[in-house]
């Protein structure tokens, strides 16, 4: 029987009910501390798009880091939560004027300006307000990263940020620094996402540096900021292999100590917003096994559709990216010989995959209980009431102690939106 | 300026707020008409998964039709709006035994079985209420449709169903025929969505027939029910071309009577469910423009990312399917150039795109409406609170009235399952 955090899982689902998103404290902790650890003197951000409440909101304001957060509704979540806004970074392609209101007005230390609309917005809010607010340009670098690729061209074919290559950047940047209540403190930059290698990252350090380089000799001012984003990759399968903090640290600082001394740049005050790579391997989805349903595919192969209490409203990612992931049975161990098997959901679409191929024991049945590790960035954030399903409870979880963060949904939550014709 | 059922847009997004999702009860009713007329004989289930709300189900009831639903949620909003229970069936790979449960007790006319642990379970649940439960066994037939293609295999790698060609639809077919306590009253068979073409239903009929004709054979039992499914197309785009219901009829009962004759059966009790067709038309999202910003897309192009206040969390098609959609300019009339355009969300993500490509007025610019049809089907269904974001409010129009079927999602709504530290 699979233990999480020494709970085991059938207690687990016994008390709060299938399926059950679990959240390991300890776990999510550790990956916290080991960035704020070796990545001591820069900004660590924990990106709350991944997942966010008010719990996890207080493990990272507990663990030191900051956040990122890229609404207002993922800002109330931090400010309900009691987490210092001095510490809190607002995102966001097309905020709104009410986002910006309450970002300034709450008092978050940076907002990373995404388009030209949005300079004169804060221009105006600030100046109504007689403040100064820091701002980040974000900088789109041509640079998109994926895994163990990356592309390198000189556009972006995206929403994200004002481009190098056409001279938006470069107008953002000045715009900001000539209106009075902007205070521009540097650049921000994002490649990608699930990345496990660095070479992305040397090539847009390397544009980024030398926007501040040009910036320094056209002003005669020095921006010392530079934001890298996250996108660091996590390990779904056994196939992934991330890097460290540590590593991610070692080779981050030396593409950045590279980069600045090309571009004669002094000492930088550097940032990242690592979120999958932080409450990941940390979240696990348990769901309870319905039906086994054994299906020709083929050249007289067999695959065995393994259906559970969940799917596509509480993991949209399989369906959505095509993601990995890897399944176990969890309520007890089998000798039975493995079978090939996909993992799907209750919902009434072909698409509602959870994992597309995986082995588990042949004898796996109706009330066994099966379980999704990594599954705690991105799964929670995107999930839907598709079907009119309601969402599993997410349960914290450490050693002696477990305790709902969010709990479950319930048809009276979903209909509270219907009003009676 | 756009009007909705005579009501102008900007009217309807100064009362109830923006983004903001309309739908126009005279289309709905008139397409859940067109199907209620022209198939007049056979039975018209309503797909709730489409899109269900209180407001949608007293509709679809008031027109006569029949509804479809495919979780024990929709089955409450069913019977909470009053909607008669013995015109309702049950769909779902993977029923739990509380939904069964709550379809049997509250009497609806039909439970789709979907896998072999389901039989034993409705024989046991309808023993124990001494009552005899109608059932269809759903086939899988090998035939998947989609859009103007269709593919023939004789299996069928889909979580959904009984194979015809391995046994197991036979298998389930007689099982279901010797359960003392289930009535098994005929077939269904689902071959796909968006469909154009009636080619893809003229295989599967013919497979369903076979089968039909060697069940009389076997048993001497006649079993008279045949449910076609739904899929049927609708127009996102002005290069969709889909049938009309009275076209729809005339192809599928061909195509019924020929295959029933060839077959040498009886008449049959014919049934279809119509989701998208009977709602997609009717909804209509409208948006507010937040930012617009050029990008060079390579050989001297441009395309402009309008970005506007909602996004993947309202509708999810177009990242989860590549759905196509157009957008229109929808608080005045433009005579500027036309401008290759994006319409994309304020979510933090590039993949939240709504409209891929479609050519919008170059003076287009924050504070501009966007509308985006056809929007009825499976964007709300599928709605998510990603990033944190309140979900619109759905808002019923007709002439002379303006009326919310839901209302819009606050931040207190996002927090209610919100446990406090």
């Amino acid at each position: 029987m699979l233990t999480l955090a020494g709970h085991p899982v059938s207690d687990l689902i016994e008390q709060y009910g299938s399926p059950l998103s679990i959240m390991d404290e300890a776990d999510f902790r550790s990956q916290a501390r080991a960035f704020a650890t070796e990545f001591a003197g820069w900004t660590v951000y924990y990106a709350g798009k991944a997942f966010l409440c008010r719990t996890i909101a207080g493990w990272v304001n507990q663990e030191g880091l900051h956040l990122d957060v890229c609404s207002g509704g993922e800002l109330a979540v931090a400010l309900s939560a009691g987490f210092p806004p001095e510490r809190i970074e607002l995102h966001g392609n097309n905020k709104s004027i009410e986002e910006l209101e309450t970002a300034i007005d709450s008092g978050v230390s940076r907002i990373v300006v995404d388009c030209v609309e949005e300079i004169d917005r804060i221009e105006h809010l600030a100046a109504a307000r007689n403040t100064q607010v820091p701002v980040l340009v974000r900088v789109t670098t041509g640079v998109e990263a994926h895994t163990h690729e990356y592309i390198a061209t000189s556009h972006e074919d995206q929403k994200f940020g004002f481009s190098l290559h056409s001279g938006q950047a470069w107008s953002a940047l000045m715009a900001c620094h000539e209106r009075p209540h902007l205070k521009l403190t540097g650049l921000h930059s994002h490649i990608g996402s699930q990345i496990f290698d660095v070479e992305g990252f040397q090539v847009a350090a390397a544009r980024v540096m030398d926007l501040l380089a040009r910036f320094r000799t056209a002003t005669g001012s020095d921006l010392d900021e530079v934001n890298l984003g996250g996108g660091f990759g996590i390990a779904y399968t056994a196939q992934d292999s991330p890097m460290s903090p540590a590593q991610l640290h070692q080779a981050l600082s030396r593409i950045i100590d590279q980069e600045r001394r090309t571009h004669g740049l002094g000492p930088l005050r550097l940032s990242i917003e690592p979120g999958r790579a932080i409450v990941g391997r940390a979240g696990v989805a348990l769901y309870t096994v319905g039906s086994v349903k054994p299906v020709d595919i083929g050249e007289g192969q067999q695959r065995a559709y393994v259906a559970v209490d969940g799917g596509m409203s509480d993991n949209i990612r399989t369906a959505l990216y095509h993601a990995e992931y890897s399944a176990v049975l969890a309520n007890r161990v089998s000798s039975a010989a493995p079978m090939l098997s996909r993992v799907v959901g209750k919902h009434c679409e072909s698409g509602d995959i959870l994992v597309h191929d995986v082995y588990l024991p042949s004898d796996i049945g109706a009330g066994d209980l099966v379980a999704v590790p990594a599954s705690g960035a991105y799964a929670r954030s995107l999930s839907s009431n598709y079907n009119h399903i309601t969402r599993p409870a997410v349960v914290a979880v450490r050693s002696g102690r477990a305790r709902p963060m969010l709990r479950r949904e319930t048809l009276a939550d979903l209909m509270a939106l219907d009003i009676e014709p």
